[in-house]
C-alpha cells in the first residue's frame, strides 16, 4: 500500500518519505500526519507553504484548517489569522474551529464588546445547531452577564442586558444539543434570581418544550456518535472503502433522521434548515460522493415544491436558488470532473428554463482538461440532445459539429447524432449520411459498426444492409480478424432471418473461414452451427451440452449477450439458462479484452490465504507454507494464550527470578478452567489437565525433587505435556512411564 | 453422488442399493456392475430380462452383448445366441465381440466349412482394419490352410487353396494392425514354402508397403492406446467430465489421423473407410457427443463433395446417402432428443431439394414426448423458417398456427413469426397483429414485450410506441412489480432519445415510483439517474464511483446488458468498463434467479480463509478466530520444527529417560544452521542464535551448573528462549539478568 508508512525510521526518513507517498497519492492520510507533525516543529515562515498545500487539498477539513490557524496565532501574525478565517469560516462549519475562532476573538478584541457579541451571534447563526455548541451558548450567556455598561447606563440598561440574556438561553434551550440539560438548569436559576415568582411561570411555559428538546437531544447523540466528523475529504476508496462506507451510512442514517423532523416542529424552515446543516456537516467530510450532492439537491427542491404547492412563491424560489448554489459549488470542487452531477444541475436550470445556464455548465464541464481519464463524449451527446429539446434540430446539429472537431471524443457521438435525426427528424437519408460520415472515422471500429448494422438491419432494407455488411467486411477495410467475429455473427444472423439457404451457408462458410485463420476452428464447427440457429434465448442444445461442447469459452459471447437480456426477464422457464455459463465466460473474456494493459483497480490479495481444501480441517491449522499440518491441540492452546510479541518489547523479565516466583507461589485449590473454543466447537480441554496437576503440586504429591526442579523451570508447558503425555497413556492402557 | 456404490454391504443389500441407484441414474456403471454380477450367478432364465434391460440401455457397448451372448451360448441356447447375434453384430462393430461370434461358429459350425469362410469374409469385412483384428486374419489363414478337400480334387483344388491362402495374407499384411509382423513372417515363410525362387521375388515386391504398414501400426498403437473401447455410452457427465473428456480428444485425435491418410495411399475410398471405421468405434463408445455425429456426417459430406468435383456422381450421391443414413441413425437412438443435429440433418436434405423428407425431420423431433424438459419452440421456429424459404409465406403461417396450437411451445414463435413477416414480406401490419396476437397471450411475459417494444421503437413510430408501452404497463395488465424494470428502462431510454424534458422526468418519476414500492429506492435515486444518462456503454461516471453507489449490484443489468455487448467489441478504449461489475452481478444475480434450487455446481468453500487485510502480515499469523495477532517469530520457528499431531499416536516416550539422553548427548562443533523460510522472505535467524549457544554449550562456557541442568532438562526450546531473550538485551543494551 502506498500510502503505508514504515514505523522503524528516522524522523527525517519518515518525512522524505512521507513526501515520496504524498506524490503517488495525494489522500494518504498517514503521509500527511506525518508532515503535519514535522511542520508544526518548524517556524511558521518555514511550514506556510506546507499548510497552504493542505488546505488547498483538503479545503474543507476543519481540523486542517485550525492546525495552520493556531501555528499563525502562535506566531502573532494576527493579520494572516483574520485572513485566513475570513478564507474558510463560511465555507466551513466545523465546530472546533468555530470556537478556536471564537477564542481568538475574545483573546484579541475580548475589549470590544460590540464586536464579540457580533461574533457570538455570527456562530450561534452559522453552528448554533452544532450537537457540540453548548459551550458557546454558555459562552455567549456568560459574556453578556458579564458585560459591564457605563454607570450612566442604570437600571434601564440592566433590563436590556437581562432581556438579551433570556432571548440566548431561550433559543439555546430550544436547540437539541449535548448538555442542554445545564443551560437548562443556569436559565431557571438564572429567572429565578431575577423574579421567582415570574420564573415559576416562565420556566412552566417552557418546561414541555425543553423535555422535548431533551428527548431529540439523546437522539441526535445516538445518531451522530459514530461519525467522525475530522476526516478530511479523500476520492472514495475502492478497494478498503469499509470504514468510510460505515461513516457514508452513519451520514445517512443521520440526515434521514433529521428529514423524519424529530422535533415535530411545524416550523417547516427550522426543519430545513436542520437537515441542510446535517447535509454541509457531511459534505465536509464526504465532498467526493456525488449522491450527497445529488440529494441534498433533491431535497432542496422538494422543499421548493412545498412552498410552492402553498402558494409561497418567493420561498419556492429561494429554495431553487438556493438548490442552483448547492450545484454550482459541487461543480466548483469536488464535482468538477464529475458528469452525473453536471447532467442532473443542467436538467434542473433547464427544468427553469434557464437554458444560457445550462449552456455554460455544459461548456465548463467539456473543459475539463484532464484529457488522460476524462471522455467528453457523453457529455457532448447530453449537450446535444438539451439542445434538441430546447433550441431544435439545427442548433443540436451545431453541438455535433463541435464534438467532431474535439479530438477526445469516441464514435458514440456519431450513433447518437444519427439516431437522433432518425428518432426525432424521422429523416433516414440525415441518420444515414451521419452513419457513413462516422463510417470514414471508424470504419475499423466494430462498436460503432455493429451500431450501425443494428440500425440499419431494422430499417428493414436488405440491399442497403447486404451492401454494408461486405463493406465493412471487405478487405480493403483493414479490421483485424479476431474483432470481425461479431460483424460475421449479425451478417450471420440476418442472412437466417431473410436470406435463402445457399446465401445462408454461404455467409457460414464465409465465418467458419475466418474462425480457421484464428485456428480457433478445428472441431469447433459445431458451436459456430449453435448460433447459425439460436433464436433469442433459444439455443439447440441444453446447458449440459453445451458445456461439453465448450460452447461456454469463446462461442458463449452471442449467447450471453441475448441470454443475459431475456433470462433477467423470463418468469425463469427457459431451460437453456445456466449461471456457469455466464461465470466462465466473463472470466476469461475480460482476460481477453485486457490483457495487455488492465485499466481497473484489482483486488489486493497479497494476504489472501492460499485455499488448500481439506477432509476435515482442525482449528489453528496453518495455511502458510511450510506449517501444513495442524497444530497439537496443546501447542494451539498454548499458542492461544500467549501474549502478542509487542508485550515482548521490553522492561525485560528476568527468566530465574521469575521461575523462582512461580516456584514458590502457592496455587489456590478452587480453580475456574479456563475453557477453549474456536468458532463455537470446544477443544479438548487441556486446562482440566492443568487443574489436577496445580492441585497435585500444592498438595505436594509424589513427584520427585528432580521433577519439582524440572517443573520450577520449565513451568507450565511442561506440566501440560507430561498431564497430555499422561492422558494419552490412559487413553491407550499403557503403563505410566514413572 | 447417487451412483456410488458403498462396499461394505452384503451381497443382497448391494443389489438392492443397486437397483434404488439405477433409479435415480440409469448410467450408474457402478450400480449395473453389480447387477450384471449378480445375474452371471444366477440361470439364464431368471437374468435373461435384466440382460435384455442392459443391452437396451447399452445397445452399442459390446461388452455387455458379449456378456448376454455368452450366458445364452453356456446354456446352449443357440437359437437364442444367433438371433442375438443377428441383433447386435452389424451394428456394435467391437473387435471382442466378432471374436465371440467367429468362435461360435466354429464350435458349433465348425464342421460346415463354406459357413466358416462366409463368417471370416463377413468378419474381415467388418472390422477387419481394427488395430486388434490380427487373431482373425491369423484364424482365417489357419483355418483355409486346414480345409480339407475332397480327394477327387487333386491339385486344381490345391491351387485354389494356395490363392485363397495367399489372398487372405496379402489383404492382412497390407492393414496395419498390432502382430502384422507375425502375419508377415508366416506369409513369407509361406511363399518359400511353396516356390523359394518365386517367393524371394514376391517378398521383394511387397516389402515396400509392409514396412509402410508397419511404421503405421506404430502410430496406429500410439494413437489408440490411450482409448478406452469398452466404455458404454452414457449421457455426457457435467461435473465430472474430465476422464470423458479425456477419451474424447483422444479419440478426436485418432480420427484426425486418419483423415491426414499416414498410409500415404491414393485410394480415397480406403482412407474413407479407414476414417468412417474410426468415427464408429468412436460412435459405440461416445454416443451422446452431437458433436461426433455432426463431423462425421460433415465428413462424409466433403467426401461426396470430393467425388462431385471428380465428376463421380455415382459416388458422390453414395456418400450423400451414406451421409443421410448416419444422421437417420443418429436420431434414431443418441441424438433422439437432439434439436441442433435434427436441424443440421434437415439443413443437409433440404440443400438436397429432399423437402419432405426435412418436414418428416421435423415433425419427428415435434414429437418428441418428453414434455418435461422438450420445449419446441425453436424446432417450430426452424421448421416455420425452411417452409418460408422453400415454399413461401404461406405454408410457414401454416408452421405458426400448427405452433400456436401446441401448448408447449413459448412467447418466442410470436416474436419470429412477426418478424419473419416483417423481414421477409415487409408487411408491417401483420407483424403488427403478429404482435398484439401474442400480447394476448403473454401480456405479463416481460421478455415478450421487451421483443415487441425493441421492434415497436425501432419502427420509429412514437405514437404507437407510447400506446405500447403504456398498455403493457397499465395497472389492468398484472405484471409483478419486480419484472416491470425492465420495460420502464425502455420507456425511459425511449423518452430520453426523443422526448422533451418534462415527459422524460414524467417517466422517470414514474420508474422511480416503481422502485419505491419495491423498496429498492431508499437512497438509491441517483442509480436510477444512471441509466437516464448512459449511452451504448458511456456512463456518467467512473468505475470507483459506480462501485461505491453500488451501482454493480441491482441496477447494473442495463449496464452490464448494453456494456457487454460494447466492451465486447470496443478496442478496449471505453474508459467506464470493469468486469469486476459484471461477475458480481452474475455473482448475485444467479443467485437471485437460482434462489430455491441451485442446479449448478457451486465450489467447496467449507474450509475457504476468511480474508482479512492486514497492515503488514507476519507469516504464520493466525487468520481463524481467537489467535488474532501473529506468532513471535520464536515460538514460529518451534511451531514449523514441530512433527504433526500423528506422530504422537504414541508409542510413547519416557520423558525423563529422554531427558537424560539429550543431558548426556554430544553435540558436534560444526553445525549447519535450519534457515526458515516463509514465501522466500527469512526469519529472523534463531538458528544463528542456537548455533553459538551450542558451541558455547560444548565448548564448557560460564553457565552454572543450575543452567546446564536447566538446559539438559528442558532442552532447545528453552536456549531459544533465553537466546532470544539475550538477543533482546543486546539490542537494548541493558545489562545481562544473570
Amino acid at each position: 500500500m502506498s500510502s503505508h508508512m514504515r514505523e522503524d525510521l528516522s524522523r527525517n526518513e519518515k518525512v522524505q518519505q512521507a513526501r515520496r507517498v504524498l506524490n503517488e497519492n495525494k489522500f494518504s492520510l498517514d503521509a500527511w500526519a506525518v508532515l503535519i507533525q514535522d511542520s508544526q516543529d518548524k517556524k511558521i515562515a518555514d511550514s506556510r507553504d506546507f499548510y497552504e498545500q493542505l488546505v488547498t487539498q483538503f479545503p474543507t477539513c476543519g481540523k486542517f484548517w485550525k492546525i495552520y490557524i493556531e501555528a499563525e496565532i502562535k506566531a502573532r501574525n494576527y493579520e494572516r489569522v483574520e485572513k485566513l478565517f475570513q478564507r474558510c469560516l463560511i465555507k466551513v462549519l466545523n465546530i472546533d474551529l468555530w470556537k478556536c475562532y471564537l477564542n481568538y476573538v475574545r483573546d484579541t478584541k475580548g475589549k470590544l464588546q460590540e464586536k464579540m457579541a457580533q461574533a457570538y451571534d455570527f456562530a450561534l447563526e452559522k453552528i448554533g445547531l452544532d450537537v457540540y455548541s453548548y459551550t458557546i451558548w454558555n459562552d455567549y450567556v456568560n459574556f453578556l452577564k458579564s458585560v459591564f455598561f457605563s454607570d450612566a447606563a442604570g437600571s434601564y440598561a440592566e433590563n436590556q442586558k437581562i432581556t438579551a440574556v433570556r432571548k440566548v438561553y431561550q433559543k439555546g434551550i430550544m436547540t437539541p444539543m449535548t448538555n442542554v440539560e445545564l443551560l437548562w438548569k443556569d436559565y431557571c436559576s438564572y429567572e429565578t434570581g431575577i423574579n421567582s415568582m415570574l420564573a415559576k411561570k416562565i420556566i412552566e411555559d417552557r418546561s414541555r418544550d425543553y423535555l422535548n428538546v431533551k428527548r431529540v437531544t439523546k437522539e441526535l447523540e445516538t445518531m451522530t456518535r459514530s461519525i467522525d466528523r475530522n476526516i478530511p475529504c479523500i476520492l472514495p476508496p475502492v478497494q478498503t472503502q469499509t470504514e468510510e462506507l460505515k461513516q457514508l451510512q452513519s451520514w445517512k442514517k443521520y440526515i434521514q433522521w433529521e428529514k423524519l423532523n424529530p422535533l415535530k416542529t411545524d416550523d417547516i424552515l427550522l426543519v430545513t434548515k436542520r437537515c441542510m446543516f446535517a447535509y454541509e456537516q457531511c459534505l465536509l467530510c464526504l465532498g467526493y460522493h456525488s449522491d450527497i450532492w445529488y440529494e441534498a439537491g433533491q431535497y432542496l427542491e422538494s422543499i421548493s415544491r412545498h412552498f410552492h404547492d402553498k402558494g409561497d412563491m418567493q420561498l419556492s424560489k429561494k429554495f431553487l436558488d438556493d438548490t442552483s448554489q448547492l450545484y454550482e459549488r459541487s461543480i466548483s470542487l469536488f464535482m468538477k470532473q464529475n458528469q452525473l452531477i453536471h447532467f442532473s444541475y443542467a436538467d434542473f436550470e433547464e427544468s427553469r428554463s434557464n437554458y444560457d445556464k445550462v449552456r455554460k455548465i455544459y461548456q465548463k464541464l467539456l473543459e475539463v482538461d484532464d484529457s488522460i481519464t476524462f471522455d467528453p463524449t457523453l457529455a457532448y451527446i447530453q449537450y446535444m440532445r438539451f439542445e434538441r429539446r430546447c433550441d431544435g434540430i439545427k442548433s443540436a446539429r451545431g453541438i455535433f459539429k463541435k464534438a467532431r472537431e474535439d479530438q477526445r471524443t469516441q464514435h458514440h457521438i456519431y450513433v447518437a447524432a444519427a439516431l437522433m435525426e432518425y428518432y426525432c427528424t424521422k429523416d433516414n437519408n440525415v441518420a444515414f449520411n451521419i452513419f457513413n460520415l462516422g463510417l470514414k472515422k471508424y470504419g475499423q471500429n466494430v462498436d460503432y459498426i455493429l451500431a450501425y448494422i443494428d440500425y440499419m438491419t431494422h430499417l428493414n432494407e436488405d440491399h442497403n444492409a447486404r451492401v454494408l455488411f461486405e463493406r465493412v467486411l471487405s478487405p480493403d477495410n483493414q479490421i483485424p480478424k479476431q474483432k470481425q467475429a461479431d460483424i460475421w455473427y449479425e451478417f450471420l444472423k440476418f442472412e437466417s432471418n431473410i436470406g435463402d439457404l445457399p446465401s445462408i451457408k454461404k455467409v457460414e462458410k464465409r465465418r467458419n473461414q475466418l474462425y480457421q485463420e484464428l485456428n480457433e476452428f478445428d472441431g469447433k464447427e459445431i458451436l459456430l452451427l449453435i448460433d447459425r440457429y439460436k433464436f433469442l434465448n433459444l439455443l439447440p442444445c441444453d446447458y449440459d451440452e453445451l458445456k461439453l461442447l465448450g460452447y461456454n469459452s469463446d462461442y458463449l459471447y452471442h449467447h450471453h449477450h441475448h441470454h443475459h437480456t431475456s433470462t433477467k426477464l423470463t418468469n425463469g422457464n427457459s431451460v437453456h439458462y445456466h449461471p456457469d455459463l455466464f461465470q466462465i465466460k466473463t472470466a476469461d473474456y475480460y482476460h481477453k479484452i485486457h490483457r495487455d494493459k488492465p485499466n481497473y483497480p484489482q483486488p489486493d490479495i497479497k494476504h489472501m490465504m492460499p485455499y488448500r481444501p481439506t477432509r476435515n480441517v482442525l482449528p489453528g491449522s496453518h495455511p502458510t507454507p511450510g506449517g501444513v499440518f495442524p497444530l497439537p491441540d496443546t501447542a494451539l492452546y498454548l499458542v492461544k494464550v500467549l501474549p502478542p510479541p509487542r508485550n515482548f518489547e521490553g522492561p525485560f523479565v528476568i527468566i530465574d527470578e521469575l521461575m523462582e516466583k512461580i516456584a514458590r507461589a502457592i496455587i489456590p485449590d478452587t480453580y475456574e478452567p479456563v475453557r477453549v473454543n474456536i468458532n463455537g466447537e470446544a477443544i479438548r480441554e487441556n486446562d482440566m489437565n492443568l487443574h489436577t496437576t496445580n492441585i497435585k503440586k500444592t498438595s505436594g504429591g509424589h513427584d520427585s525433587d528432580e521433577e519439582d526442579q524440572n517443573n520450577s523451570q520449565s513451568g507450565a508447558p511442561m506440566d501440560i505435556y507430561r498431564q497430555r503425555q499422561q492422558k494419552r497413556v490412559k487413553l491407550n492402557d499403557q503403563p505410566q512411564p514413572q
